[in-house]
C-alpha cells in the first residue's frame, strides 16, 4: 500500500531555533527531496516580498515526483476570503498544492480566536473553496485535532466534514503541542478513517514519540505522513522522516519511495547541511552511529551474526557498519580498522608480520595515554605508516615560540578582558631550506595556525586550499590545570573532510600535535593524486 | 502505582560513541541521579584494575534513595561459575546489586555463543545463584528478549523462568537491536506479565521509539524502566529517562520520583557536562527549546492560552517558558539562585530595584555571550556584587605574559612530543605595592596558575590552602581554532568546594578569567570571616 510522504522541513522545519535556509539552499533541499521521492514539499509561507519572490523563483523548476506546496491560513472571523491577503498571495503562487490550516478545538475557536463554532467552519470552508476556485488542490491541516477531538469528537468530525465538502483532497490530522500517545494517536485516527478517506497525520516530538505517534496513525488507516529531515522543528521538532521511511517500508511493508530509500542517508545530510545545523550522529537509520559499535561483545556478536545488533541491514538506507576502536572494544576492532588501511592501500603483510604486532602495540600504547582514534582516522593512518615505516615526514619543526601578552592599563575586572594578544613564531624546514615566520591570532592556536600555514605555503601551495572546520578540546582526568587534554580537530580541502587528534597536559602542544598530523596527511594525500 | 527508575547512564550509556567520564564525573553522576529519586544505579562493569578501582571508591558512598548496581555476564558454557574472573569481580563488588545478562534468543546461542539451549540455561541459573550466595540483589537482562520471544515463546520464558528459580528479584525484558515496534514490545510484554512479575523493560532507539516502547511495555504491566539521562547511548542510544519519567508520572499517573521530578532539568544538564556532551537544546521536557516559541502565532496563542502550545507546564519539570531569547534556558532558575544570594548575604532589595534589573541584564549578556553560571556559583555571585557595586578587588593585573617554547634539535615527529615548556610572568598590585613573580608548568595555564599564586601567597597567605581539583574546557562553536571557548574550573580550601567561569576566543584567557574568579571568591570569603 502507498503512504504520501509529505515534507515540511523548509516550512515547520525552519520555525525550529537554529533552522535557516537561504533560497540557494531551498532550492537545493527542493531537489533533493524530489530525487528521494517524496510526494508533496511545503516550500514555505508567502508573507512579504522575499517570500514571493521565492516562490515566484520555483515557477520554472521541474519535478519528477514531488508536487510543490505554499502554506497559508484561514481568513479572519466576519472577513471573506478575497479580502485576505495572506490568502490572495498563496492562491497566486506558481505552484499546485495549497495547505491551509484551521482550528478543529473549540477551546482554541474560543480562546484564542475569540470567535463562534460556526463562524470558524465558514472560514475554514470559504478559504478552501477560495483556493479551489484559484485551481489549486487543497490539502487541510486541521490544528490541535486530537486535542479537539478529546474534547468534543462531534465539533472535531464537523471541521474535517467543512473541509472536504469546500473540495480538500486531503485532511490532516495535526498533533500541534505534541503532547498525545501514540496509543490515543491510534484510536482517535481510527475514529476518523471510518467515516473518512486520505487521511493525513502531522505529530510534533515534546512527549519523543513523534514517529510513534505517526506510525500508529498509519496502522489507523491514515495515508498521508509529514515530517522533516532529521526532525527538525519548533520546540522538540517535528516527526523525523529519517526514520518513519525506512519504519513503515521496511518493517512494516508500506511503499512510501520504493527503491529510492538507499538515498536517504545521502539526502539527510545534504539538508542538513543546508540548514547549516550539526549532524546528529546518533540518528535512527541515517547517523554515522546507527551501525556503530564499540562494545566488545557486540563486536564479536555482529560479525558472527550481523542480526545479533543490526536490526536492519545498514546498506539499505545507504549507511554503513562503523566498528569504533576504544577501550571498551577489543583488540580485534583495532586489527580490522588496520586490515582495512593495509587493504586500501594494497600493502602485503601476513597476520604476524612484525610490523603490523608492531601497529598494534603502538596504537594500544597511544590509547592508553588518552588517544582515541575511533573518530580520528587520518591520524590513525599516520600511526600506522609510522609503525610500517612508510611515512613521510613533509617538514621539520626547529623551533616555536608562542606569546600571550597582557598589557592591561587598568585593574583587571571581570568586564575587560579583550586586551590579550597571542602571537607565535615558527621555524621550519623542508629539504634542508629553512624558513621563519610569524602568526598573530585571537588565541594562541590560531597564531600558531595562522604562522605554520604561512610557512608552509611557500614549499606546499596545495595548503592554501586547506582550512580548519572543528576544534574540540577535552580534559582527559581532572588533576585541575595540570591535567592530560585530547585536542581534535577537523579539516577540509573543500573536497574531503578529516579528523586529527593531540594528546598532551598542554593544550597548546596537543593542538600543535594534531595540526602537524592534519597538514602531513593533507600533503600525503596531494603526492598520492 | 510505583514504577522503579533504573539508569544506566555510567554502564550502557557510557558505550555511546564520544561519552566518556572520569572517575570524578562519575561520583557527581551518582549524586545528581541519587538526588533526583531514581531507584537503581548501574554504575559500570569491572573488567580491569581501573574499574575495580572505581568500585572500591563507591563503597563509602551513601545514598539516600537509589541501589548501587555492577553490572556483569554468566559464565562461559562448559564452565562454573566461581571460575569466571568477571563474576567473581562482580560478587565482591561492594555495592548492593548485580545486573547479570544472558541470552533469551535460540539463534544467538547456537550462532554466537555456540552453545546448546540447554547449557545457555544453565550457565544463567549458575551466575544468578553464585551472585545471590555472594549475597547480592541480582537483576537478570534477558538479552535479545523480543527477537527470542518472536522466535520461540517456549524458550525465552524458559529463560525468565531459570532466572527467577534461581533467585534473580528482576527480569529485565532488553530490545538490545532496538528493532521492535512500540504495538510489539506491548503485546510480547503482555504475555510475559500475565506469568510473571516484577519484569523490567529495556528499549534502545534504533526505531526512534525507545520511549514509546518502554511506555507500551509499562502499560502492559513491566514495573521497572531502564534508561540513560538524555538517551545517552551505543548506536542512536537507550530509552531517555529525561522524556520517560514525565511521560509516565505527568501524562500517565505512575509515581517515579515523586516530586523530585522538578529537579529533572537540572540533572539533566549536570550529566551532560559530566560527560562533556553538548546538550541536545530540542530534548522533550528538558530542552532549553522545549517551550520555547518562535512562530507569531504561537507565540500569541501560548500568551493568550497556556495549553495552546504546551502539552504541561514546564516549571513541573523545573523548565521554563522561553519567548525573546531563544537558546538560552534556565532563565528563572538563574533569577531564583540571585534571590537566594541576596537573602544569604541579607541585602535590602525590591523587585523593581534598579540594580537587581542591572544585575539580570548582565546575567543575560553575559548567558549570550557564552557564558553559564548553572554550574558556576561563585562567578555569579562576584558578578552580582559586581552590578550592586559591591565587588571588592583584590589586585590588579599590570601586565601578564605567557611563553610556550619548543627547542627541537631535531624533526618533530608525532613519537617525540615532551619537549615543550611553558612559562608564565605576571605583575600585580596591591595596595599600591607591585610585585613581579614567574611560575613554570607542564602547560600555560599551570603556569599562569603557579605565578599568580606565587604573587598573592605575599600578600595573602590563605592563599596558600587553596588548589584546584578540575579543569574543563568546552568549545563553544564550531568556527576552528578561532572559535569561543568556554574554562570551567573547580577549587577548594580543603573545606568548601567552589565554581568560577570564563569565556574567550583564547583558551588562556578563558583561564586566566576563571583563576581570578576563584581567587577573589577565596578571598572573599576570607574576609567575611
Amino acid at each position: 500500500m502507498k503512504i504520501e510522504i509529505f515534507d515540511t522541513t523548509l516550512r515547520d522545519g525552519e520555525q525550529g531555533a537554529g533552522v535557516e535556509f537561504s533560497t540557494h539552499d531551498k532550492l537545493r533541499v527542493i531537489h533533493a527531496l524530489d530525487s528521494l521521492g517524496v510526494s508533496y514539499i511545503e516550500a514555505g509561507m508567502i508573507t512579504d516580498e522575499r517570500s514571493a519572490a521565492f516562490f515566484e523563483s520555483l515557477r520554472d523548476v521541474k519535478l519528477q515526483n514531488a508536487r510543490l506546496a505554499v502554506f497559508t491560513q484561514t481568513c479572519k472571523a466576519s472577513e471573506a476570503a478575497e479580502d485576505n491577503r495572506l490568502l490572495t498571495l498563496a492562491a497566486s503562487a506558481p505552484v499546485p498544492v495549497a495547505v491551509i490550516y484551521g482550528k478543529a478545538w473549540l477551546y482554541q475557536v474560543t480562546d484564542v480566536l475569540g470567535t463562534s463554532a460556526e463562524e470558524n467552519l465558514r472560514i475554514i470552508g470559504e478559504s478552501i473553496r477560495y483556493l479551489r476556485n484559484a485551481g489549486k488542490e487543497v490539502i487541510f491541516d486541521a490544528e490541535h485535532f486530537f486535542d479537539g477531538y478529546a474534547d468534543s469528537p462531534e465539533y472535531a468530525m464537523s471541521v474535517i466534514r467543512t473541509a472536504y465538502k469546500n473540495g480538500a483532497s486531503r485532511v490532516v490530522l495535526c498533533d500541534t503541542n505534541g503532547g498525545m500517545l501514540p496509543d490515543v494517536v491510534g484510536l482517535i485516527t481510527t475514529a476518523v478513517t471510518e467515516k473518512f478517506q486520505s487521511i493525513g497525520i502531522h505529530c510534533h516530538n515534546d512527549m519523543g514519540m513523534a514517529e510513534a505517534s505517526t506510525v500508529s496513525a498509519v496502522l489507523s488507516g491514515a495515508t498521508q505522513v509529514h515530517g522533516t529531515i532529521s526532525g527538525v522543528g519548533e520546540r522538540c521538532g517535528n516527526a523525523n522522516l529519517n526514520t518513519l521511511i525506512p519504519v513503515l517500508q521496511l518493517k512494516l511493508g508500506f511503499d512510501c519511495i520504493g527503491d529510492k530509500i538507499s538515498s536517504l542517508t545521502r539526502t539527510a545530510r545534504l539538508v542538513n547541511e543546508a540548514a547549516n545545523l550539526s549532524f546528529n550522529e546518533s540518528e535512527p537509520f541515517v547517523g554515522g552511529y546507527a551501525f556503530t559499535h564499540k562494545a566488545g561483545a557486540h563486536i564479536d556478536g555482529v560479525r558472527k551474526a550481523p542480526r545479533s545488533f543490526e536490526h536492519i541491514s545498514p546498506e539499505t538506507v545507504g549507511n554503513a557498519r562503523n566498528i569504533l576502536i576504544s577501550g571498551l572494544s577489543g583488540r580485534s576492532a583495532i586489527a580490522d580498522k588496520m586490515n582495512a588501511y593495509l587493504r586500501e592501500n594494497e600493502i602485503e603483510y601476513s597476520k604476524d608480520d612484525s610490523r603490523v604486532l608492531r601497529a598494534l602495540e603502538l596504537i594500544k600504547e597511544r590509547e592508553a595515554a588518552g588517544y582515541d582514534y575511533e573518530d580520528a582516522g587520518a591520524s590513525l593512518s599516520l600511526l600506522i605508516d609510522e609503525a610500517l615505516r612508510r611515512r613521510q615526514h613533509y617538514f621539520s619543526l626547529l623551533s616555536l615560540k608562542v606569546i600571550v601578552d597582557e598589557n592591561a592599563t587598568e585593574a583587571s575586572t571581570v568586564e575587560d578582558k579583550n586586551y590579550f594578544t597571542a602571537s607565535a613564531i615558527i621555524k621550519i624546514s623542508v629539504d634542508g631550506k629553512e624558513y621563519l615566520t610569524a602568526g598573530e591570532g585571537n588565541g594562541p592556536i590560531n597564531a600558531i595556525d595562522e604562522a605554520l600555514r604561512r610557512a608552509l605555503t611557500r614549499f606546499y601551495p596545495a595548503i592554501a586550499s586547506m582550512h580548519l572546520t572543528d576544534y574540540r578540546v577535552r580534559v582527559l582526568d581532572s588533576n585541575a590545570t595540570a591535567s592530560n587534554v585530547r585536542v581534535s580537530i577537523e579539516s577540509t580541502d573543500g573536497k574531503s573532510v578529516w579528523r586529527t587528534i593531540g594528546v598532551s597536559s598542554d593544550v597548546i602542544n596537543a593542538s600543535w600535535q594534531a595540526l602537524c598530523d592534519s597538514v602531513e596527511y593533507m600533503l600525503g594525500k596531494e603526492q598520492a593524486k
